[in-house]
């Protein structure tokens, strides 16, 4: 099965195409121009590069965040209308879950976080235990007195959008730097494990995830009440 | 030549299918939803009630804006990547343009409206003259006293988001009830007189006309000045 993946849940814009469990090629770009202008150019060079044909794809996976409320609606938008005009599967991925994917060192705890703004974080926790991936703790908006009291004395790797988080306790670090942020193989390989051709065959009204609303709906509630 | 249209910049949904001039069908809805929930299923429906495969789609033509943010994002994304994942044409229109051109008055302007929020309106006028369409002032964002003032004392209906608008000169009509919102159909009409196969070759890089930024990136400028 070739699945392609896709992760625009922050401002890294990073696209995948996998065979099954294999990583055929990745892209990953931090440069600044906007995922509306990047996403599909970025997904014509992965599939040049593989001479993958676009009517090969089996499978299209997408980061349904916690994220950026704009990159995220490109993203979605971008693999739902991919998957309906070629009439793939698509499946949704946890942004965190994925960020946490990344990170393959076992007997730790793996705290991805994604910036919610005015100080909070999205946060949840995972483990890897031998070749199974779990979720300890599900994702909560917390503020990083939180953040850090989630994670007790155990000893937890940060990732994600943690750059403005600092004065650590000791038994947190932060990932190394090439494992911080989205990788989209990470999307193609939990999709791999999570699709389910029965109750993945519904293609239309997946939802990104956001939790908090975006600043203009709050904006906008604000004044309408 | 089968052509998709989209029109996504307001809060109404409309698509559409045409066979060079001849439009087969279309679907406007305003119900509520939100695009992202609505827009395939509703071009899904369009081309399975008009019997025409994906495949045949020769060209999307798309709803640029100005507009809601948000609404011509995920119009935008659906029809690039349609567009790609099908290697069809993909031609962006005016929503302005189109929503004059619904109107079919000869020798009378025609000034569509788009809410630009804070009491200002996109504004341009257009005239059919005989079987041609024209833009007789372009795009500007104006007040609703400028917005008159643009006017003049030429008889002149109003059309698009102009339900705020109150206190008209006589010479100044809202466009009736079932022609004041935008109709896919005008986005498949002006992208069939516009489409150049030379220069409508690059599918990337459209991107949306706002003219005014979203509130969320104006903030956001205050604050890190």
């Amino acid at each position: 099965m070739y699945i392609l993946g896709i992760d625009t849940a922050t401002k890294v814009c990073s696209v995948a195409l996998a065979h099954d469990a294999e990583i055929i090629a990745e892209y990953t770009a931090d440069a600044g121009t906007t995922h509306s202008q990047r996403l599909l150019p970025e997904l014509d060079n992965l599939l040049n590069r593989a001479e993958v044909a676009k009517k090969d794809i089996d499978l299209v996976a997408v980061s349904m965040g916690p994220g950026s409320f704009t990159g995220l609606r490109i993203g979605l938008a971008t693999a739902e209308a991919f998957a309906y005009a070629r009439h793939t599967y698509l499946h949704g991925v946890d942004t965190l879950a994925a960020l946490a994917y990344n990170c393959r060192f076992e007997n730790i705890l793996l705290s991805p976080v994604i910036d919610a703004q005015k100080g909070n974080y999205y946060q949840a926790l995972y483990k890897w235990r031998g070749n199974k991936f779990v979720c300890v703790e599900p994702t909560m908006v917390v503020n990083v007195e939180q953040l850090f009291g989630r994670v007790g004395d155990n000893e937890c790797l940060l990732m994600g959008e943690c750059g403005k988080i600092n004065n650590f306790p000791g038994n947190i670090k932060k990932a190394p730097e090439n494992l911080l942020m989205p990788k989209a193989k990470s999307i193609c390989a939990l999709a791999l494990r999570d699709f389910n051709s029965e109750t993945d065959k519904r293609i239309f009204g997946l939802e990104p995830y956001y939790i908090r609303k975006s600043e203009a709906e709050e904006l906008w509630e604000q004044r309408n009440r």
